[in-house]
Order: C-alpha cells, then sequence, then structure tokens
C-alpha cells in the first residue's frame, strides 16, 4: 500500500462487463478498491470480487455497511470521516459493527482511513453531514490529526465528482511522513491524473470508469513518471 | 507510561496546600496528570504545574481546553471521547486547537487517550454527551477500536465520580495488547484501588484527594503488590 500510486475504485452497485473488468484489472494499476455509497450489497460485493479475483491485481475492500463484509479480500479499509459533527461516521457504526464480529475481527487485514469529504453536493458528503467549508490549513490540521493522534495509515482527501483543489492537497500531504495521502475526485483524463498524482501520494479514479474507459484507461500512465 | 500503575489526577480549578501536594508528589506514585472538566484556565495551571515541578514525579496534561496549554509538562494528553454522537469531541475541537497551533504541535510529547464515558450523571458526560447505556461487550468493542483503528497508547474507562463495573473494565483489559487501560471514577480508599488495580492496567485517584487525603494515600499501596 506504501508504493500504491494508482488506484482504481469500483462500485459494486454499478455495472461492468467482463471485458471492460479485464482491461481495468491488466492496466497495471497497484490495486483496485472494492466500495460505494449506496446499495451496496453482500451479493453485489461477492459477485464483484469474484470476477477480479481471476487477476494478480491487489483488491481491498472499503466497508461501508456491514453487512456486506465478505472474505478473501487482500485488504479492509475502514473509513472514518474526521470532517463532520455526526459521530456515528466517526466511531458510532464502527463500534457497532465491531461488536457484531464479537473479536472475531481481523485487525491485521484492516487500515483505518481518516477521511476528509470536501464536495458538500456528493452522495457521501450529503449522507455523513461533512463540514466542507475548510481551507488548506483546516485540511493540514487533519492530517496531522490522521498521522498523530489516530495513526492511520490513509488519510483520505475525498471530491467525490468534482476536481479538487491541488494546491490544498499538497499542503495536506506536506504534514505526512507515515500516513499515505489518497486523492479521490474528478479525475477523468490523464491531464487531471498527472495533476492529482503531483500533489498526493495515491491518486484513485472512480467515476470515468463507468463514463468513458479508455480515459480512465490513460491515468495508468501517472506510474510511468514514478521513481 | 507503560510502567505507571497507580497516578493521582490533579483539577487546576481545585485548592490543595503546599503539604498536601507534598505528600501527594512524595507518595510513590507514577506520575501526577493534571486536568479538569471545567474552570481549567492557562493561570491555575500554570500554577499547579510549578508547584508539582518541585518533585521529580511525572507530570502531565490531560489537555480540556487549548486556552490552557501550558508548556514544560512531560506529557501531554489528549482526549478523545469515543462513546458519543457528538462530533465536537471526537475530532472537532482537535481539529481547532491543531489549526490554531499552526504546525506547531509537539507531537512526540503528545498521547492520544479514547475515553468512554458511564456516568451520565457526571460534569463530563454530561458535558459531551456521552451515550453511557453500554454492556461490556459495548466497552470491549470500543477497546479494539482505540487499539486497532486509531493506535491509541491509552484507552480511558472513566466513571467519574462513581465506582464502576470491575467485571466490564477487565473484559474491556483484555482486549487490548499494546494500548493500556486507564481506570478512573469512585476510588477513595485502599480496597476499591486494589479491585480496580486487578481490572485496569493504571488506576487514576482523584476526587478522594480533596476529600480526605489520607484515603487517597492509601491508595499507593495499590503499586506493592506489583510485579
Amino acid at each position: 500500500m506504501k508504493e500504491w500510486k494508482h488506484v482504481f475504485k469500483l462500485d459494486p452497485d454499478r455495472e461492468i462487463s467482463d471485458e471492460d473488468l479485464d482491461r481495468l484489472c491488466m492496466s497495471g494499476t497497484d490495486a483496485v478498491i472494492v466500495g460505494g455509497s449506496s446499495g451496496v450489497t453482500y451479493d453485489n460485493t461477492v459477485d464483484l470480487l469474484s470476477r477480479i479475483r481471476k487477476y494478480t491485481v491487489p483488491v481491498a475492500l472499503e466497508i461501508s455497511v456491514a453487512e456486506a463484509v465478505v472474505p478473501a479480500f487482500d485488504l479492509y479499509f475502514i473509513p472514518v470521516v474526521l470532517n463532520t459533527s455526526q459521530g456515528e461516521w466517526i466511531t458510532g457504526r464502527h463500534q457497532q459493527a465491531v461488536k457484531e464480529f464479537n473479536h472475531m475481527t481481523p485487525w491485521e487485514e484492516i487500515a483505518s482511513q481518516g477521511y476528509v469529504v470536501l464536495n458538500p453536493d456528493s452522495a457521501v458528503g450529503k449522507l455523513t453531514g461533512a463540514q466542507t467549508d475548510l481551507d488548506a490549513k483546516d485540511v493540514a490540521a487533519y492530517a496531522q490529526m490522521a498521522e498523530h493522534l489516530f495513526r492511520m495509515p490513509i488519510f483520505y482527501v475525498e471530491y467525490s465528482g468534482m476536481f479538487g483543489d491541488m494546491n490544498l492537497v499538497r499542503k495536506a500531504r506536506n504534514q505526512l511522513t507515515e500516513t499515505r495521502l489518497f486523492y479521490g475526485g474528478g479525475i477523468d483524463c490523464l491531464e487531471k491524473a498527472e495533476q492529482a498524482a503531483e500533489a498526493a501520494h495515491t491518486i484513485v479514479v472512480g467515476n470515468v470508469i463507468y463514463e468513458n474507459l479508455e480515459r480512465a484507461l490513460e491515468t495508468v500512465r501517472v506510474k510511468e513518471g514514478q521513481h
């Protein structure tokens, strides 16, 4: 995960053909993350995992609902929304899920993600009541908390559906030494992927997969420039 | 901190004589924590620190308000309330404070404390809107989150003002391998101190200092039984 520069995020609630999935998994991306904000079920998650599992690309599940936790992923991500006043998105739902697993939680395969959600009009922004009116210093403070207060492996700047302020992203990344900054939102062509890859440690390419596969595949070229 | 078995907690907003403070600091306790729920100011915190500093006992500040952060403590604790729906007590106020310090936060001297507040009638319970209707499994789940999701050095079970359920405390401690369980609440004699010390890693003795100093001093004897 420390080496990931580019990942694709696939939504179990959206359709993708075998041919398109083949091209994504063979694209040279560092990993595939499975996750979505709505409509995620055990069945559609199992289905998508089994199709991705034909390939060697690492595959992680970003857990959004406890009911859709499927075994046999390489890694599990637990999102923690840092910029919300609604405690259920920071610790509340997590505690319910951990209690339900009843000491069976495989913590060694789990990594927490400290999210800052910055698009108020996005599904995730509305759902979690994210306080999105933040400047670069605000986000830099959250980055410090993710690394030092909560020792999270991932700090995730999520603009979900819009391309964000790369200056803000870069300033947040510059706070971090151990924690990795994941950037997601609005990466729909190679040029934006390059801008985001210059500012973040890891870029997440999602929606464009379902809108324009060729453009999505192009973004993997950001890996060419890496050391 | 990993070795602490017994600590005294002193409230900057409460009076203590030089003689009583001398006896506490020379008692053999492992550390003194300075902190309180209300009335904590820069001035009364500086004053109390300067008086404790005449002794060699380690002294930590539990930060409740950003305005009362005084330099020269050995260690700083940042409380994070895990069992509340009010995000300001989990991440909100913390972010404001970190932003204010503007990259000057001395993270190497800071340890986060994952609090579970279990007395709804206590000042801290009311202030933070803690959801206190929890059983042992609930608290055990929070303990797992403190250790694995947030990698906190301290998990703090706080019954503030009442002596708690030691069975619940023991079950929570048994979840932990790296994180230390601090127990606080209602320890007002050696017998309760012994019960709490058997269930927790570290016991915190507070209010009884101001009510019955002799009884407070007695509780240090829990250290005699340690390996």
